[in-house]
């Protein structure tokens, strides 16, 4: 017999099927036993009068006819004839799966992360996770972009980055990449011009707070033709459009079970552009204090400020000083062409127009105390004729965070890597 | 003016336009130049009386008029006015854009990669790679699978394999993962049943062959409620059935240039699957050879002996001896529900049921010489209730190189890394 998955039920009414899953929780109300089980597609509940003596997570496969039933999940049940055990569990679960894993602390959901993934709204979590990075493709596909895969072992810090991880290459040191920024510039200036990537990138920094993990997943583009970052705002904005959008149709699901909404792909229009030293003093005037940077603390005030003042709490902050960002930042000044972009209280993005012309690369290898001798290959990039360019970053993890509002950056990572933690 | 990509130029004849793009060519027919200008959508011609003094690779921004001109690429030109010089390129260009890379060495390419990307042959491949990722995407979404981003940092060897590269993990011993076997299993047993990842895969061996690469993308699948390798394998010919028939439509001039073609979709269905045991036969009968194993020349002559009596260069090999595959694989007797899949000679999938009884795997953990202990909280994953199950790993720059018929599996990877190479 052909398995019916559990959302498929309800469409079944009055029929003999076969049902395959996880026993999910089972409740024996004096006779009578209601099992939940739980597939990819959902829960369905199995009724029976007889004994069931499995452990919960234990795997079935069984037959029975399905009857309408309003207070069953899905609106429809399974009255049980008959079932196979394909994999009994263990009794003694390290961690409760069919509760709210708000019952658990991050260390134990962690600890035994191969149990809490089974936890249906942890699982929540991962699906969103993957509508992300289908959105992502798809809409950068629309614009003519071309999705690269590039090496994240490389032969040297090529941003001129610190706190990389060092390994060894048959012999040689080598480092995990910090980011993709190299190897975007190269295809754009092949002639690409529009490309992105979704991949890992490395951090060694020691850091223990909510918002930061070793590895990551990046979602990287990069675009020729551009004279500003003002282009790539643009860019993102409807992009971020495009994922509510799509989040909203494909995942309302798993946004309702964390009690989650995504702002309207309308209003991402309203999203407003503020310069650094604006943001400052928008902080200044909510708070009474001075910031020397955009922290934290003014990620989360400059987004409520957005909130209210223009209805969607997303901000794009640009022209940052010059020595808070890379040496291959295009320089305006004082200032430089780049921005962040400011999403739920956090710092999602990072980007900016790149210097292109090989004469200001020299310039500003120079006064970041660089020379073209370490950056390798990298040099001749700008040697051999770049068009104005530009790009930014998007952390996968971190968007995921904030669309469902996360306390911790890890609870959206499958398998987090920080200072302590190197497996499972 | 907006900008008129070269493919655009067709429709637009008689319009005043401005192309922008890469000189690839320059020739001087006493008195008329033609430039022939690259961009991402294509080349297309301009024509002057004047001066055109730049190097190739220099990037500029051109004016004029579109006319048509069956001689020109694309059957337009620009008859130019003006134009302005985004990035001058150096004249000492160390290897040449717009010859056939054919008549340069794999050395020289990749020594130069910066450059030879610019090569609008060797873009192609990456043009069909990035055809594959996306269809490999496409097709298992279309399936009910769920897209996941394990960590490639791990504590340990978990699949017992030797040969990984390790790494300082804030002062303790770390490795990149090999694959995300012990992962996709997790997720498969988590509930989510059905579950891809594009992500890289390291090897530390000291391989120096056309086929090996020390970090590459492996496209996995791992799916739940299977009972032997055969769903896997009808899995794979669908897929890709639907790879050919994209790659096709999305990428005809790409395989043009390399006068590539793919087998048809529906040929696919025509793939046979023979066991480890008729694989050693067939060759015995057509070398006259004996052969302890599918070996590289085995590969060529089985997919000789498919093409010749199937009518598609594609075969599986199931049924592999134990002894030949990993602890996990699910046992058959002396053999295990196991299979590769080789195409145009090469083995581009490993795959097969995964054992799923904890009983099952203590057995063979034992007859493997392994323990609980080192594998950590993998074992978790049977202790607790886990289904049937099975998966396979495609090799992207493998399919890729076997789809052009490149000599060298490193011309289909963008930053290849190799015994000697880490850079750039």
């Amino acid at each position: 017999m052909d398995r019916t998955l559990a959302q498929e039920a309800i469409g079944r009414i009055g029929e003999a099927v076969e049902v395959a899953g996880w026993v999910h929780r089972v409740r024996n109300l004096g006779g009578v036993v209601f099992v939940i089980l739980r597939d990819r597609s959902g829960m369905i509940q199995l009724v029976t009068d007889g004994e069931f003596p499995l452990p919960v997570e234990s795997v079935i496969q069984a037959r029975g006819t399905i009857a309408a039933n309003d207070k069953a999940p899905g609106g429809a049940e399974v009255r049980l004839e008959s079932y196979d055990v394909l994999a009994e569990a263990a009794p003694d679960l390290p961690v409760p799966v069919n509760q709210d894993p708000a019952s658990l602390g991050l260390d134990a959901i962690l600890d035994h992360r191969m149990i809490s993934l089974r936890n249906p709204k942890i699982q929540s979590i991962f699906r969103i996770q993957a509508t992300c990075v289908k959105a992502f493709g798809e809409f950068f596909r629309s614009q003519g972009f071309t999705e690269i895969k590039s090496s994240k072992i490389i032969g040297g810090g090529s941003e001129g980055g610190t706190n990389l991880f060092s390994m060894d290459y048959f012999g040689q040191t080598a480092y995990l990449a910090q980011s993709p920024q190299l190897y975007k510039q190269t295809m754009v200036a092949s002639g690409l011009e529009r490309v992105f990537e979704i991949g890992h990138a490395y951090r060694a920094e020691k850091h223990e707070t909510p918002r930061h993990i070793n590895e990551y997943v990046s979602l990287d583009i990069e675009m020729g033709f551009i004279e500003s970052e003002k282009p790539l705002m643009e860019m993102e904005r409807r992009f971020m459009a495009y994922l509510f959008e799509t989040v909203a149709q494909e995942n309302a699901q798993d946004l309702d079970v964390w009690g989650a909404t995504v702002p309207s792909p309308e209003s991402c229009e309203n999203a407003p552009i503020i310069s650094h030293d604006e943001a400052k003093a928008i902080f200044k005037a909510e708070t009474g204090k001075r910031a020397l940077d955009v922290n934290p603390e003014a990620e989360r005030v400059l987004c409520d400020w957005a909130e209210r003042e223009h209805g969607i709490p997303m901000v794009f902050v640009n022209a940052f000083p010059r020595r808070k960002r890379p040496f291959y930042t295009y320089p305006d000044g004082q200032k430089t062409m780049s921005f962040d972009l400011l999403f739920r209280g956090l710092e999602i993005t990072t980007g900016g127009r790149r210097i292109n012309e090989y004469s200001m690369f020299q310039d500003a290898l120079a006064k970041f105390g660089m020379t073209e001798q370490e950056l390798g290959a990298y040099v001749d990039i700008f040697k051999y004729g770049c068009p104005p360019h530009g790009g930014f970053a998007i952390g996968l993890e971190r968007i995921t965070q904030k669309i469902l509002g996360l306390a911790n950056i890890k609870e959206a990572t499958l398998f987090p890597r920080d200072r302590k933690r190197v497996s499972p």
